[in-house]
């Protein structure tokens, strides 16, 4: 059985050792490191192509800036800004100039440092799933997001140690008025987390309140803020190759405090995007790029990922499709790409699934194994997502922890050294004998394999008696519990009022405008 | 919806096109092969650690011979044999100079030549699950085996294109009596289909029988057959460092006849082998290497694939556990030992659920992706494994044949000519726009994705309208829909008269011995 009926109080692990939490037995707190060698799709020269290509894209055709600030400060660093149509091109040398500024890594700081989080290089982190208008669990059904769900969501994520980070609101609560949703969101962030979080763009007022609340949260000055990146905010493109207003004001708002930028187009092939998979990631890498490099203009050195999300439609039906082989291909193509540019990576753990079942979790996989082969830095909706992104759901997500916690497992190196070679006891057993007994296995039996959370392993018979319960519903079991043992970080109390003042302050005033 | 409902007839697509079957969207028949690079778990150093103790294992330790036969042959050879223990020790540079006689690659040959395939380099084939004792569908649930059973999974494996040959009996058909069980099974395998399929190694009589059965079918003589391999048997060490009776007739019969032997050790951490990864490698690369020298000493030159089958089990309960991290990188360090000994490598597609659910399809990618990232040539159980071996399920078969199909299209190059760039279709669309209408989308949109077997993509609301299928329930569906569809490949008559001859014939002279 995954879940214990007994608790025990939490201990430190080392990274060989799983530790039992508060009844669920889950890996310690790591950060972790990619250790084996990404795949590389495409040749040297085929990867020149979709870079040269992309070049020509943001040189001939361009991207339209629709907020004028924006071409006003494109324009003096040097862009060819076209006002009557918000048109912005740019020649490659401006492009490859304000790339280079833009760090390879950085620190990701949370308001508990021992959950610092390095973005780039050799680096692995987990995000929540992010932005679902539904939530669904095996009992409750599926439901328009609240703010329930989204707390328990933001329980979930701070109990399993796997995850890193939060994506976003793992669900969109919209019980809550939109005016002042993300000061409610934000503050259970803090309160609920000790993990890193995020603030949507979507108006300059949101990612203001997102730093301040992130400021008390970490109890520092507004300059220590500054020279320490600890909020992100996700850009999407809205492609083809368009940049929107709200997205625009973020990368100003973020960037120009030294905050982490996720600037990731959304480009399905054959429809957002051309149909062929080059084609469309050359789009994707021209959105990328142009978005990169106004971080950039904005302020040379802050903080930002290079985003790909390249998938395609059921041509048949139009429907997005995630996971798929195009996608694994794409996804690795855009690794590619950033350590082309020496950036971080940001790719998702995604499928279209419409229930935990086996596409859900084999499109999952093969998402994950676009983006940890990839050399991915940074999983967007790491446990969670279904429907396309259109639901979390609570099974899910414990399932996804599965996979994740696997995936570290995976990257655990293999020694070679003469004890674990273990000729004395191959001698001691000899041919036709048994091992379980022998002290070398004694010795490491209680920690030699990974333990799943969610899997079964008991024969048929044995499943049978005990409920023949499949995944999904084992899955609901488990979250239940962690839900049950979830227990809040500490908060210092003199954070707590401030941050509460700080909500009660911006309440009055009425928020921030939702006429978006 | 992936089952049509009008059916067409057959007709020849090339490899870019998926074809319509009799009903059921599917890829063209194809011989696969490897495009990605594979992926190496261990160091050069790492991997020439598990090499040398493998060798200080045959050289101090020994393998158990239990054929004096086998013995003979061996000590003829040069290996130290005790006749009273029936231990046989290898020096190295007698196992280094028989596996350099080994070919790295051959031609398995189908009664029908298009059928043929490529075993070694870059190829990649894909067999059906094997000698599962249960069959189950949803409708029927779970039972012993049953020709019934065996003859529907011939028929899915003759339908689907994308497997290439039988790993055995898909389901044991323990309705039939074990005697003449065999002469049933191999003739189903040359009526219901012309693909390659296997004869079990349990009595050198069924050896025999395969070889004139399968000679039959081809329409050969004995000496065309002796230079042309056409069957593979399966040759299972039992670890630790065992090789028995039935396993040594079978290497004798069948690479003194040029035909295939696929040398499997399966090691289980923890239990019959050492509890360490390194350990437990090291021990099946001893097992393997001990076989695959035996068939060079029976015949120099002969087919053998070097066959990898190290997991782990639970160390609670001792359940064997498959597709778990470890497994994966067991499979991938077996691929590297198998690329420096220069032989084909076998691996396998497995999992430990007993339902078809999350589980079994994220434990079956993880075993996928262990065995072909690390570039397998020969993927036994592709299709149909559930329980851990015990069970052949029908629904699971449709998935596996889809996970299949994925892999063949993620191979798949990525083009990035002019026109697959499309800068021209950008230019049209520009920012904002929409692709679904273009020249550039419409030229390609009817064969530009893979089009998945059993997912399901349209939205939440839309699938519960249809009902809200689970994965398994559609390929509940698509199985029934296929075993409609099926159709019998051409036999020639004369071909069959003389098979049942032979038939008829040993089943009244009793069939093989079965006392096993």
């Amino acid at each position: 059985m995954t879940v214990a009926g007994n608790r025990r109080p939490r201990r430190r692990g080392n990274a060989r050792e799983a530790v039992t939490g508060c009844g669920v037995k889950q890996l310690p707190w790591q950060n972790l490191e990619h250790t084996r060698p990404f795949i590389e799709v495409l040749s040297a020269d085929e990867l020149e192509n979709i870079h040269l290509a992309s070049l020509r894209v943001l040189e001939e055709i361009g991207v339209n800036f629709l907020l004028p600030e924006a071409r006003r400060l494109l324009k003096e660093a040097g862009a060819d800004v076209d006002e009557g149509s918000g048109r912005v091109r740019f020649d490659r040398s401006m492009v490859m100039d304000h790339l280079a500024k833009a760090p390879a890594e950085f620190t990701l700081h949370a308001r508990n440092p021992e959950r610092n989080l390095r973005i780039g290089g050799n680096h692995l982190n987990f995000c929540t799933v992010a932005s679902a208008p539904n939530a669904s669990d095996l009992t409750g059904g599926r439901r328009r997001g609240n703010q329930e769900d989204f707390r328990n969501f933001l329980k979930l994520g701070q109990y399993f140690n796997i995850i890193h980070l939060y994506g976003g609101y793992p669900v969109e609560p919209v019980d809550l008025p939109p005016s002042t949703r993300h000061l409610d969101c934000l503050s259970d962030f803090v309160k609920l987390s000790d993990k890193v979080f995020h603030a949507y763009s979507l108006g300059r007022e949101r990612n203001l309140d997102g730093l301040e609340i992130t400021r008390i949260a970490r109890g520092i000055s507004v300059e220590i803020l500054q020279a320490e990146p600890s909020l992100f905010t996700i850009i999407n493109a809205n492609s083809p190759l368009t940049m929107d207003e709200p997205m625009l004001q973020g990368i100003i708002e973020m960037s120009s405090r030294n905050q982490v930028v996720v600037l990731t187009p959304f480009t399905l092939a054959g429809a957002m995007a051309p149909i062929t998979l080059a084609g469309a990631v050359t789009q994707q890498n021209a959105e990328a790029l142009a978005g990169i490099v106004f971080t950039q203009v904005v302020r040379a050195g802050a903080p930002v990922v290079y985003g790909g999300f390249t998938s395609n439609v059921d041509m048949k039906t139009g429907s997005p499709a995630f996971g798929t082989p195009e996608y694994v291909k794409a996804a690795q193509i855009s690794g590619q790409l950033a350590r082309r540019y020496q950036l971080p990576f940001r790719s998702s753990n995604v499928n279209a699934s419409n229930c935990v079942d086996a596409q859900a979790a084999s499109e999952s996989q093969m998402a994950l194994f676009g983006a940890i082969m990839g050399g991915t830095n940074f999983l967007m909706h790491g446990a969670g997502w279904l429907e396309g992104g259109l639901c979390a759901s609570f099974e899910k997500f414990i399932l996804d922890v599965d996979l994740l916690q696997q995936v570290a497992e995976y990257m655990k190196p293999v020694a070679t050294d003469p004890d674990s070679l273990a000729l004395d006891a191959m001698r001691e057993v000899g041919p036709g004998g048994h091992y379980f007994g022998t002290a070398h296995t004694q010795e490491r039996y209680s920690d030699a394999f990974y333990a799943p959370l969610v899997a079964d392993w008991r024969n048929f018979e044995t499943w049978c008696e005990a409920g023949a319960k499949d995944t999904a519903q084992r899955a609901h079991e488990i979250y239940r519990q962690v839900l049950e043992d979830y227990q809040a970080p500490p908060l210092d109390p003199a954070v707590e009022e401030e941050l509460d003042a700080f909500v009660a302050k911006r309440k009055e005033e009425g928020g921030a405008p939702s006429n978006f």
